[in-house]
């Protein structure tokens, strides 16, 4: 199944896309909460999957044209980050190969919906490009193991984890140079695990910049594998229903090219992973 | 005023404390918004404190004794964190003295209220106690200058922000160390800015363990001050209303003591500040 989020009527609606069409499922789940991340949760994914399935046929559709998508979580508990993941990216920055990962976070003010624009703020040219899996939770979850770590999921989706590097290393920590508003994008769906049968380290990973190709990866070359990333964050935390995970990205970002590539106004970049799809945004200026 | 959450028919609610009694503000501002965040934002702070003072006087109220307290927000869209805002803690960890903030977040799940549990993880014995003044957002605000950056503050509040000093620094971002479950204590009320008419940045600051100092300072000693915290962050993000920010603590802290000392389970510990009242909070072990 693949889970969009999109405004309806002001705000946000969780809907199940089928081709070219869209199922609310407001209308196909009894009581289902208006907040969306209560609703989410009462999903009660990845195992609710297959009821949720059972309840699209028949449904009133809509089409997806002219539908305003909104981030598949437009406002997760959480937001978490891991950096420096595929060991090629961490050396094309010079760094070393790390034995745990650099986690940061990332506001809701830093995302963008598929399709919408990616905002190079004013103060920098520095906005560069991270193609990105992203772990999307369905279940309260703690101490994890990798063994079970997988059960708590509820779906993938992609991100741009755009950054404005000057900003990130202006400080100690990289948290200023993630957060600029409307920076992030995700999008542009949830796709639930029984869609990617081979698991989400299994999964070609690419990034274009104006159809020219900067990333081109798989997901099985991380450092840390997805079931190691929730045992690691879930040791100390305990992850809920919407909180989302992007999990690093591979080599070929922007900074590190000779000369440099950073994404400017006028641009359009992609990401897509096999089986998850394609998240595409233009990039805008700050407005003055 | 000041201004609490409390758990009420199991739903987290608004409410002004005046004296030892509370009235839940759903009782007196008609149409106020059941989620929280939108109930803070409704409540237009600060402007709109002395519009919502006139209207407690007559109210129903009910004693504070016996209600459960939340985090004055419970689920905050951004919990931002700065590091390293007071020079002589800066020196006493072994850093320079920063030109740029160091800025981390932490999620909503590793907050604690005022009276309730921290909790130190079974995995690290190196739990660490942080003073902290915190700025509470009250409407959006991007882009302010130090001039009128006060001008978005709803007002202010206490933090513990408890620290798992070695998994602070495991990896290349202090995160994983800052958010461990139940860790930062939040709290005990919003203080609004009208009720510390000497301004943010001239209160003392201590914390106790077990009644000992620990900590004693002030707020004028920052590095970066409120309204420059304000103009920084919000170059990059919009602040929203129940934003939280904490700023940063003084010296004392436990790890950098000889020897060092680090809270425990049976512990108490306390942080006041001049003003904004006493935040408490026992230190329990994580169950087996």
């Amino acid at each position: 199944m693949r889970l969009i989020a999109f405004e309806h009527e002001g705000r946000p609606a969780l809907g199940a896309r089928l081709g070219d069409e869209v199922v609310a499922l407001a209308d196909v789940v009894p009581g289902l909460p208006a907040d969306i991340l209560s609703a989410f949760a009462a999903l009660n994914l990845p195992e609710g999957a297959s009821a949720l399935a059972g309840r699209l046929e028949g449904a009133p559709r809509r089409p997806m044209a002219g539908l305003k998508l909104l981030p598949p979580i437009p406002r997760p508990g959480k937001v978490i980050c891991i950096g420096l993941n595929y060991a090629l990216h961490a050396k094309e920055g010079g760094n070393a190969i790390p034995d745990y990962p650099a986690v940061f976070m990332r506001g809701p003010t830093s995302l963008s919906a598929h399709g919408q624009p990616l905002v190079r703020p004013k103060v920098s040219d520095k906005f560069d490009f991270e193609a990105e899996l992203v772990i999307v939770i369905g279940k309260r979850a703690r101490h994890l193991t990798e063994a079970d770590a997988l059960s708590c999921v509820a779906g993938y989706t992609i991100m741009n984890e755009g950054s404005v590097r000057d900003y990130q290393r202006k400080g100690a920590q990289w948290t200023m140079g993630k957060n600029f508003e409307s920076t992030g994008g995700i999008g542009p769906e949830i796709v639930t695990p029984d869609e990617i049968p081979q698991g989400p380290n299994a999964l070609r990973i690419t990034s274009r910049l104006n159809g020219e190709t900067m990333q081109d990866s798989n997901t099985s070359d991380m450092i840390f594998s997805v079931p190691r990333i929730l045992a690691i964050l879930s040791e100390a935390m305990t992850l809920e229903p919407g909180d989302v995970i992007a999990t690093g990205t591979p080599s070929g970002v922007g900074y590190a090219r000779k000369p440099p590539v950073f994404m400017k106004p006028g641009d359009t970049m992609e990401v897509e992973i096999e089986g998850l799809g394609m998240l595409s945004n233009p990039i805008v200026a700050e407005a003055a």
